[in-house]
């Protein structure tokens, strides 16, 4: 039964807002909402990190309750689902009518539970991913991804722009902006993995890493047409891609990094736990597959 | 006791050259010498592949000895050094005062065992790590790798850009081509796990990948300047980076990974890997450095 969210705007002809948790994120969240002109509360456990903003013109509400009845709009950012859950339980009631924005990373499934909790006290919720770090909030480079409630992203799309000029809605189910987080996460840290074994491996053997990394841009170069085919060949139902060998051919070439990683010392098991499913896709029978065929046994197709 | 060697040149002014090996790639190299002009003498053990690119001008060589004795500048590209070192260790004798390159991969032991058992034989040796495929092979943007003798470089680096317009020369240690081969492969197979992973949930749960694919070049074009941060706070020694609270907060957002990857039957053994490195960093004492620390747990300091 969520009422239809307005926007109402104060004197400066801008959403007043309020921001839950004032960690490292949500005192940028609120610093840029105080720079885009917005009239804006904060609410934070310990109260003292709000000191700042109040000096920037932030009001400090004394309670959640306080803080949530002070704004149509009310963007929450804590450390994970279950403490913005602790958070706004006891204020159900207040938040009805409203717009609840939760950009907390956590799970899809627990952005799906708060999404079930919010319709049930008649709150229009949105979730959100933040996949920037801390000083490029507020700026037009900013990503961040919401999902969720429709009616709410095309109310406040401009207002939460405050936040990150890139704000894609990706669709209707809650879970969705998670969704695209963690994956996105799933290879950036994939990929951190890698550059610290290259610098060990080149380190170990005395190869500064600054001699080493002007090179390994030539492996950032490939990631994203190989990103784009692996795409175009999953959603085309092309699971050997051309089907040229590769992944024979690609384990014998983890295989020599192991190898070399162990004649020096360096631990293996981010490759080895690679070269495993690796190795189960070729004993299936698809050693002539190129490597988007080891996404079947990441999904336990081969198990 | 290697001969000084010359750059003998035939009637069209280009050195003569062997490539002994006609797999894919030797083929490749042998076909970007004949496109170039050099007299191009081949040898592969299963003789028909040689025949197209006798078809092409190349000259068939009847024995590996024979394929030798045609070149100052001999080229080897097989499937491994054992290999490698099976065809060449009969023809030990011919070799001496000429010029060898290996470009087959392997580890840095094995290239520096070859270069003992190319020294002990009077043999000029380079070695050589091929960093594209076979179609970009004789273009401007190839990248090779070479390690050796600096004076088998200086007097055939012209020749040897015929195979690629990229041919940095890294040091008289032999097995640095093969450590910087290997380092560039482990970031770049780390972030085809991560690749596989993040298609993978997202098409669990239902989120097509053509979707997915241009979000993660947001992830792409963030490795070029961290890996160039890890690499200046590594030279220089700031094992902490700035010292900002990441590597807790980076293993927190792995974990809500696995647990959404669980939720969905989606292997996580790299990330457990990589997060069993963190959590070892973290247990000893450092959760307030940044990523950088874990090669410290890579090269195994925290073991
Ligand atoms: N920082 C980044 O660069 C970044 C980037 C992308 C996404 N994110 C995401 O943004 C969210 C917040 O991150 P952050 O960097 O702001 O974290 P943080 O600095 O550690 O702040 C944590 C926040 O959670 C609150 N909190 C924790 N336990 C609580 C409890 N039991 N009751 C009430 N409040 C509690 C803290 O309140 P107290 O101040 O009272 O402890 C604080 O407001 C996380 O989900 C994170 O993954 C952060
Ligand atoms: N292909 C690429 O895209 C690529 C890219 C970068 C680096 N490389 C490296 O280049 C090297 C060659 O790769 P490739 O693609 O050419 O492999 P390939 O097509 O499998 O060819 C293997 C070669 O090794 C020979 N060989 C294998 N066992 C032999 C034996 N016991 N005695 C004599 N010859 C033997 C084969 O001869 P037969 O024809 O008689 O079997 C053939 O010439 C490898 O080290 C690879 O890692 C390849």
């Amino acid at each position: 039964m969520a009422a239809t969210p307005t926007n109402p705007s104060t004197d400066s002809g801008k959403t007043p807002v309020t921001v839950l948790g004032l960690g490292a994120m949500g005192r940028a969240l609120a610093g840029a909402f105080l720079k885009a002109g917005h009239p804006t509360t904060v609410w934070n456990r310990s109260e003292h990190k709000a000191d700042e903003l109040v000096a920037r013109g932030a009001v400090r509400a004394g309670s959640v309750a306080e803080a949530v009845a002070a704004s149509p709009l009310i963007v929450v950012c804590v450390v994970d689902y279950e403490v913005s859950h602790r958070i706004l339980e006891p204020v159900g009631a207040d938040l009805a009518g409203r717009v609840l924005v939760n950009l907390t990373s956590d799970t899809p499934v627990r952005s799906r539970r708060a999404a079930e909790w919010a319709a049930g006290h008649g709150v229009e919720y949105l979730d959100g991913a933040i996949m920037v770090p801390t000083p490029v909030i507020g700026t037009p480079e900013a990503t961040v991804l919401y999902s969720g409630s429709r009616r709410a992203f095309d109310t406040y799309e401009e207002t939460l722009k405050a936040l990150g000029g890139k704000a894609p809605f990706l669709g209707t189910d809650h879970g969705v902006a998670a969704v695209y987080d963690l994956a996105m996460l799933s290879f950036f840290y994939s990929g951190m993995a890698g550059l610290a074994h290259a610098f060990t491996l080149a380190g170990e053997e005395g190869v500064p890493a600054t001699d080493l990394a002007p090179f390994l841009d030539v492996i950032t170069g490939i990631f994203p047409p190989i990103a784009k085919g692996m795409a175009d060949d999953l959603v085309g139902g092309r699971l050997d891609g051309a089907g040229e060998g590769n992944i024979v051919m690609e384990a014998a070439g983890i295989a020599h990094i192991v190898e070399a990683s162990r004649d020096r010392g360096v631990n293996t098991d981010v490759l080895d736990a690679l070269k495993a499913l690796m190795d189960r896709t070729i004993a299936a029978g698809h050693g002539e597959s190129e490597f988007v065929r080891v996404t079947e046994a990441m999904r336990g197709a081969y198990a």
